[in-house]
């Protein structure tokens, strides 16, 4: 049978996986990136691990290999522009990794590919407009329209982490204040746990972490939240209502089918998408919230590997 | 030559126009739209003004005609689905039109014709990726990708006017509070400088309108601040804020290479896009904003005839 590889790479580990042509997983590996040791490194690492992979499944035939990459990529001519976590400034993946594999390798952003996987495979599946957002180490966003991804001047489409709200007052490391990434994502709402606390909020989270709070995490606010913390229900709250704020205008200019909320912090589920549905209904035109399935991503864990590989296949 | 006609149908009047195939006008009618006498009135009389202004060129021949119609279109069908102006409730007008003139007819939003007029041949003419607003008696956007319109869920995609907005605190006709059309178009800018001076604002407006500020436009406001009032002052840049506080997560998601600015109040030029080009700047990513052509219309009084035909010429 034919199978697509898909890989994703993350500043600390490499995920590969081949997925058959509807999408199913049929085999993974995992393995620490190793950025430090450049690029060669990391691709002669991923090549190998691919090369294993592909012999524990010896029926399937691979026809190509999809990638996703952070940060800034020229899909077109495969150049990874910009990833500032793996220290790669136009870097040529796509011919390096192909050299290796002897494959064709189409590389994407990896933001766009794990929304390109639930858009063909999971939550967007026959749903003709999609966006799509992931709240992990920070917030991004996707769009697949009619089944073609959204780039954007620059591939630069999908940011909405990245412009100053009133009612945020945090500094962000993208130098601007009150970006939503400062608050709506995994590590967003630990840190306004930690501030809270810092500043004498009493809460359960005080008690778990009375000597340090620096491992406190999105699922410790999920687990407060689901002790009746009043924090952390202040905080999923506001958290909810902030990002509402900022997909309002997305909502209202796109008019998506669906909204795939994917990424670590999208396990809070209801917790946090509660609020934040209730300030949509509030604040968006009923006739774009009527329509508007809210769906978490269907594949928290692979959605990204899935979404390489039918980029692949889309693309060979 | 081959020619195509471009209709723009509003709740007033009717423009007409005969365009060449790279866009130039070679006559235009306009016609008052009689809404009240039904839509066979309307595009019977529509027909007729377009059969005088054929004959006004014979040395064209049309291909196609192209209509702009305000409210819901669904362009695949040729269906005018809600037109609230003109009391028009699914109606089949490409075919009916087409049936008086013997041409094929095609029929899109008007807010969508107008962009797409610009964004094919006037101010964002070899740009990818065009995103466009139009300010006169709401607001409304549209987005043209790779030359293609997009649409979105239901034909809705382009609303920027209606999502509730901290800082604005004026209840909305379409029922939410907050909503930017109630300040970011010409009638918003006319009925704020209207506001204040009913709450006894001091202002050269004032003056001009001492006995009834009902006859007030957003062109009067226009020349108030050339004459160096405060009030026009405020209102121009409180509206400018808050016009780039709707479009800055529009421009991180989608990441127009240009922004186009049409309609009446897009007159007030720098008055109006100064201010918002102030607070993109400030709440922004630099990224999106280095790259980015903000431009007032080109053609701000015959891109809806334009676009309309060069839409029929793009179907046809």
């Amino acid at each position: 049978m034919i199978g697509y590889v898909g890989i994703d790479i993350g500043g600390t580990n490499v995920v590969c996986g081949i997925v058959s042509e509807n999408g199913d997983v049929l085999g993974m590996a995992k393995l620490a990136t190793e950025a430090q040791g450049g690029f060669q490194h990391v691709t002669s690492r991923v090549a190998e691990a691919v090369r294993q992979l592909m012999a524990t499944v010896p029926e399937v035939s691979c026809a190509a290999v999809g990638v996703g990459v952070p940060g800034f990529v020229d899909h077109e001519r495969g150049i990874a522009v910009k990833a500032v976590n793996l220290g790669w400034d136009n870097i040529p993946l796509a011919d390096e990794l192909s050299r290796h594999l002897g494959l064709p390798v189409y590389i994407n952003n990896d933001v766009r590919m794990y929304i390109y996987g639930e858009a063909v495979a999971g939550a967007g599946k026959n749903h003709r407009y999609v966006l799509g957002i992931t709240l992990g180490t920070g917030i991004a966003a996707a769009s697949v329209f009619n089944g073609e991804l959204h780039y954007g001047s620059g591939f630069r489409a999908g940011e909405l982490g990245h412009f100053g709200m009133p009612g945020i007052p945090y500094k962000c490391v993208c130098g601007l204040t009150g970006c939503l990434e400062t608050i709506a994502c995994a590590n967003g709402i630990a840190r306004q746990a930690r501030e809270a606390l810092a500043e004498g909020e009493p809460s359960v989270l005080g008690e778990w972490f009375s000597a340090d709070t620096s491992g406190l995490t999105a699922a410790d606010v999920t687990r407060a939240y689901d002790a009746g913390d009043p924090l952390a229900q202040r905080i999923m709250s506001h958290t909810g209502t902030m990002l509402a704020r900022g997909l309002a205008p997305a909502i209202s200019l796109t008019s998506p089918d669906v909204l795939v909320i994917g990424g670590g912090a999208a396990k809070a589920g209801d917790r946090l998408f509660g609020p934040m549905r209730e300030e949509l209904e509030r604040t968006v035109h009923p006739m774009y919230m009527e329509g508007l399935t809210i769906s978490v991503a269907h594949r928290l864990e692979d959605a990204g590997v899935v979404g390489s590989a039918l980029y692949a296949r889309s693309r060979v």
